[in-house]
């Protein structure tokens, strides 16, 4: 690359200048300047585990799909029962892309330009007319790393140090597994393209400081006091919010118990790989709701997973600020958000059933989607209003309420990854 | 803001070679550089009282409208009967922008996202859940300077020293005055977004060269005795232009004086504020036209302010290069130009007529706005053909017409203003 | 200009490791980075004769067409039967384009902005107002290097060193003549705008390694040995290649030698100007194609030039890397490449028929445009995909195939280009 034009000084001074302020949001320049973004691609998104998918959206051999983030495409194919590879979608050839379908289903991955062609494996099996002495061993495929969890395809761009995926994720298995995601299946996708920082997309997810005024729907799902306490997850909400809530947390984790599920609760900091956390807790029990829906029924008569009976809780996966999983008993949400460029983020959002649940007979998608899509929208919106704002000479980082204790460790998370770069 | 990547020194020679050639238009990369518009921004806009609107937009309590400059916006709004305030659109919480439609009318200005709270004086009303120690106090809406003139609203970005506005336009009050605009409303509102420097709108604006090849209908409402020596104001047309034109407006003078009517000329200059101006001169007495209308005859049947009877005058008031008003005795039409950025300029016209005038009664609006909408669409497209043509390596900046004069003066007040700033 | 922010040393430094990799295509900067396509600009495409058009579009005096290249727009006008000139579209006043549409008819180039009028040789004939002492002579439209060569017109931006054309295209002038392309007629005119750098698109009209997998039309066309040998000219496929194909050729050009017909070969070399290159080919000898279409058959009854009756052959001229003719007996393409920036080039072809055919009776411009209208839309795709693909941060040059032979001479050409201004 070009050699960058801000020297790492700039942008050392502004990091620094962030240290003294935990408990406001960031400044300007780290929501709108290219540098960041290029600070932000390779501090963050070149090293964390990134949620790219579900395998069962690819479950016979040769079918793949494609994961784009930033100038990147990812081709994620299946090589046979046990194996799914990602490569990165350049031609060893001439660079054009391999792929050029969002998902499909290929034998071999012959390039569209001059037919150079890979095996599954990633390996070039064939390419004519090459001068003596070419080795078609040297020209697989560039292999980008590649995890599944319990069906979830988490990728990871880094060229340099891998960072240890089962680590960090080991203790979210049970929480996971109980979910059944890894048998699950796709009811639905969504994309909610925003025009807005990556960081302004995921500070939005981290704080429930916004549901009452920007999320009405949510609010009827969700009572106050959970909203107050758990909003975003563990940590979101004041202590004295946690505490008023503990009591009901507590008889809602017994009578699950009583059913025989596991609600244990992880929160693994913010010196951890993604701050990575794992919580289960009643989405209403007030109202007795059963699932994330506007009336609390169930949308999918199959109940995901371990199951049996619905105890009304809801599972919450966070891999890293970009990476989530929320799950009702009966359909669990994906939501990825990857960075287009520093003013621009996709908003994917994936909805999981049981496998064998049948559309229109076991559920209607639309129930299905309803709540989470209308809060999505909701939230492409207050955001893009947010980076407008905050492009402003005029805007100023104001102090965190204590409902938005969550971002304050995002921020302090955020900081050490990029002076990690630096 | 990141560190400005061409050092001044870069610029100051491109105005220091300007300075040597007074007779000619700028070159090519104050037409176009990003730097220029950043300098542009700071030495200009953010120090020039910017005509923003006409309080009749927003008679009422809690009416507000908005106005966008460069990254800005700015809410305008009504507090009670004697009182207007002007605050940037930007949640003193995390940037949001408070108030998201052009225009509309609230008891509370209540950021979307978390619900902060504000007065119409900008003070801080309510913001839940902050924590201990958190002042209200300190977190009012910054204010945006704003002043009244006779129903028009100026603001001012500047955040360092206000240039003093009563000293600059009180010479203007009269003529103003004499046209009513405190008590006028607005009739139409037209947008022509340009895709050209704000530079070559304006030098556009500030001549009438250009007037005979470009634009014909207005060169059938106005004679080409005054088109040559007044055309775009005082001092835009040759001295001789100038003598030979005198007799006319003598006459003129002395007749509108019988009614009683004020034509004073006010020119402050190249070394003022804004090189603002005032004037008032003929419309076309050689046909008797009472108005600036195809065919002469007034638009509205209400004149304006202290018009009895119609002396076929028009007020010209430049306050600055991309803040004007020009009226007949019957309308007004407010002209403001804004940069977006170096090759988009906003360029916005507001048509006034007399409060009591009744729409499709007194005045059929195609008429008060076809001369001026005309000649607008006109001048957008000449204008996007300049720029066009400056952005070519070619382009060299030729010598002005004597019917330019105004344009050398305007080049040598925006360079005054570049080197108050470097 | 402001001043270029990369150091030329950095610059230099690619260049120089691009030396050390002949066989491979060029690194990702060289397609994607600003400066790489200013420096292009600078040392190729204001360097280089560029192809702008044909005579036969502006017979009768006054007629114009515009040419755009860059930022630039060059006016190419016949102000008589025996002179064709090129001016820079930017008025010498205040720098508006004088013409504005694409192509018409004027007896004088007036300026739409000022009226400034210039006479089709240039110069300013009238200009109204000007002081005293302004001198019309000096104020000529700049005029752009032009040359005619057999009805092709060619324009060169150059303002330093001229290259000299004669010398240059001398050698090449009979197999124009014998195609008749100084009296030829448009029959047709096609754009394919492709977001891609420049010398992608270049390189893919270098090599027909990727015809069998993604022109399967032209590979009906064309037979496979043609394909292997010649098939992006004379030293585009192998030793090996060329040799199994030269029976053939040699077998056509004799049947061809009979019939009267000019068959030499030139080719200029990495060293020369633009590695121009000339020469004939039979079509597909082995199916008795008389033209370059779909099923053989001539597209127009009325042979072009010297041909009596049908050879079967192509004429393919290669001016530069951006500028080519390629004609059968019966029609000629030429094609241009023009950069609009570092990822958008705009792709210009356009069709010649002899000029006394009647459209719909001589010829149906469906069958004239079929094969390669088929073709440019496929590589228009395909080169949209591999500029994709080079964006990537995994991408890296691969070996070229032996059939890629001519972008080997390409790639040395183009980094001599560059050194030459640095």
């Amino acid at each position: 690359m070009i050699t960058n034009q801000v020297p790492n000084s700039e942008l050392e001074k502004l990091i620094e200048a962030a240290r003294q302020e935990p408990g406001r949001a960031l400044e300007q320049e780290f929501y709108s300047a290219r540098e960041f973004h290029t600070a932000d691609m390779r501090s963050v998104f070149r090293k964390q585990w990134l949620l790219a998918g579900h395998v069962s959206s690819i479950p016979e051999r040769g079918q793949y799909f494609l994961f784009d983030i930033d100038k990147e495409s990812i081709i994620i194919v299946r090589e046979n029962e046990d194996c799914v590879n990602a490569f990165y979608n350049v031609c060893r050839h001439r660079g054009s892309r391999v792929c050029l379908e969002k998902e499909g289903r290929r034998k071999l991955l012959t390039c569209p330009y001059h037919a150079w062609t890979y095996g599954l494996d990633g390996m070039l099996k064939a390419a004519r007319l090459m001068p003596e002495g070419f080795k078609k061993e040297e020209y697989g495929l560039h292999a980008c790393h590649i995890r599944l969890f319990e069906g979830l395809i988490f990728i990871n761009l880094s060229n340099g140090t891998l960072p240890d995926f089962d680590e960090a994720y080991r203790s979210m298995l049970p929480l996971a597994r109980q979910q059944g995601l890894a048998t699950a299946k796709i009811a639905f996708k969504q994309s909610y393209p925003t025009k807005a920082n990556w960081k302004l997309v995921a500070e939005n997810f981290m704080e429930c400081y916004h549901c009452q005024p920007a999320h009405p729907e949510y609010c009827v799902v969700h009572p106050q006091d959970q909203v107050l306490a758990f909003g975003a997850g563990p940590g979101s909400g004041s202590d004295e919010a946690a505490a008023a809530y503990q009591p009901t947390l507590d008889l809602w984790e017994a009578e699950s118990s009583t059913m025989g599920y596991l609600n244990d609760t992880i929160d693994a900091g913010v010196f951890s790989l993604g701050m990575q956390q794992a919580v289960r807790y009643p989405i209403n029990p007030q109202k007795g709701f059963l699932s994330e829906t506007i009336d609390g029924s169930p949308a999918c008569k199959k109940l995901m997973g371990d199951f049996r009976q619905a105890d009304g809780g809801e599972t919450a996966l966070a891999f890293n600020p970009f990476s989530y999983v929320l799950a009702s008993n009966d359909f669990a949400v994906m939501f990825r958000w990857t960075p287009r460029d520093e003013m621009n983020t996709d908003v994917e959002v994936t909805w999981l059933v049981h496998e064998d649940a049948e559309e229109n007979v076991d559920y209607d998608p639309r129930n299905v989607v309803h709540v989470w899509d209308t809060t999505l929208k909701q939230d492409k919106k207050i955001t893009e209003d947010n980076q407008s704002g905050v492009c402003s000479e005029s805007y100023q980082p104001g102090p965190y309420s204590t409902q938005e204790a969550r971002n304050v460790v995002f921020k302090q998370w955020y900081l050490d990854q990029l002076e990690l770069l630096l």
